[in-house]
């Protein structure tokens, strides 16, 4: 089920700004039992996305109502996308603060089901993200670097690649965060000039924090991660996934993932 | 009027990777009774592009119809929208070749009639284009910098903004390509790390070849701009235009921006 703008539908205006440029951003939320995981940390996240490209952010009531009413039952998946609407042509914004919202439900992916378990393999992408610091952390609809990286593999047992910056630092995964655990603490890379910051890796780190586990945010060279204690992958869909092998190396557990993962659903929503 | 995959209707798929994630290509034509101006170089352009995204580019022959058929009398505006079509969620490719075309005509702008002449003023735009190889040079529909520095300025006199790469280098305007003349020669940005390579500029360079003019692609720091002999803007629906002002230098005309606008029409489609 679809909804745009409140009414059950399965389309969109030809020419909105969200098809034309990708002008908007967008979430995708873990729901259970009808109810979305995270939801505070979700709105809190589009309203600031929304408000770094110059978009009305829709209320937080409206949406949660229409994220539960697209929502099977059991688990599943929710994506909501805000543009800015069908406009004249050109780039300049339209007059006014008309955005439109999709939101629409999806089953859980095989990869992020309980069965597909808690370790993962991971390989590294050769396609290097570039370095815009207007658009970085933003879950933006401009994506093609995601889609080009995801389409050099094909082997169904890697799930995730890893993508470093044109200046060589490790950002995160395709679609994740990554966090590793080196010398009892947890680092995670800077994503001011690029990259997504996730709700799941603002969770996972603040948890920590409330363990009394130091978080370091801060340049990642790929180096650093092959040392790592652990490595980490998360994002609100999968949760927080231990990297057993990252393409020749693999890694034995040590403990952080199954830590993390109490500690990022008893974190309070 | 609206096409999409032939058919009259002014929507589409909800769950289309354009929308999604920007995946897909664009192309903007000037229409001049009826039928599409420099076509053979745009649908060149557009199949180039589509195989830079492994897109199946439409056939050609399809796709000129449709545009003649959206088209109004007289003069304006044709835009051909390819994605890679409606899929499941998730950054990988989906199987198969589908693809979504979406033609659709609009009025010429106003900036790009007649009556608004051939000498322009422009601005320098503070956001800088971000550097990545694999997307540059491709009229890809992940365009958020072009909206972001689009919105720099609202002043209607001012109808482009020229920008620069993170480098410093000058790659063009928001939505045009960039020409300059200087000691006899032409000299237009290498865009082989950003921006898009548009067809009004390859006609331009080939059109001042013909004539016996030197053309060079390459690196142009802003003192280049500001110290050339005539300064040009150029795309497929203004053609070319002479930069009368920069912020506050202006130029007087040097002849340059005539000789090429009646090169640019002369140069055999």
């Amino acid at each position: 089920m679809i909804l745009v703008d409140g009414q059950p539908t399965d389309s969109v205006d030809a020419r909105d700004r969200g098809l034309a440029y990708g002008d908007g951003v967008f979430r995708t939320l873990r729901m259970h039992v009808g109810q979305p995981l995270w939801w505070r940390d979700h709105y809190a996240k589009l309203a600031d996305d929304c408000a770094a490209l110059m978009l009305a952010c829709p209320d937080e009531a409206v949406l949660r109502a229409e994220v539960c009413r697209v929502a099977a039952a059991g688990e599943g998946v929710a994506k909501i996308v805000i543009t800015r609407g069908a406009g004249a042509r050109g780039y300049a914004l339209p007059p006014g603060q008309a955005v439109t919202r999709i939101v629409q439900s999806a089953p859980l992916p095989a990869y992020a089901a309980a069965a597909a378990g808690d370790d993962i393999a991971v390989r590294w992408c050769a396609l290097r993200l570039a370095r815009q610091p207007r658009l970085a952390g933003i879950k933006h609809l401009n994506r093609l670097e995601n889609v080009l990286a995801r389409a050099e593999w094909n082997d169904p047992s890697v799930v995730e690649g890893l993508l470093c910056d044109e200046g060589g630092a490790v950002i995160g995964g395709v679609m994740s965060n990554l966090v590793i655990a080196r010398d009892g603490e947890l680092a995670t890379p800077d994503l001011s000039q690029c990259g997504v910051a996730g709700v799941a890796r603002a969770r996972l780190l603040r948890a920590a924090r409330r363990l009394g586990v130091r978080t370091r945010v801060e340049r990642l060279p790929p180096a650093v991660i092959l040392a790592a204690d652990e490595v980490m992958l998360c994002n609100s869909v999968i949760g927080v996934r231990r990297v057993a092998r990252l393409d020749d190396k693999t890694w034995p557990p040590a403990g952080w993932t199954d830590i993390l993962k109490t500690a990022l659903y008893e974190e309070v929503d």
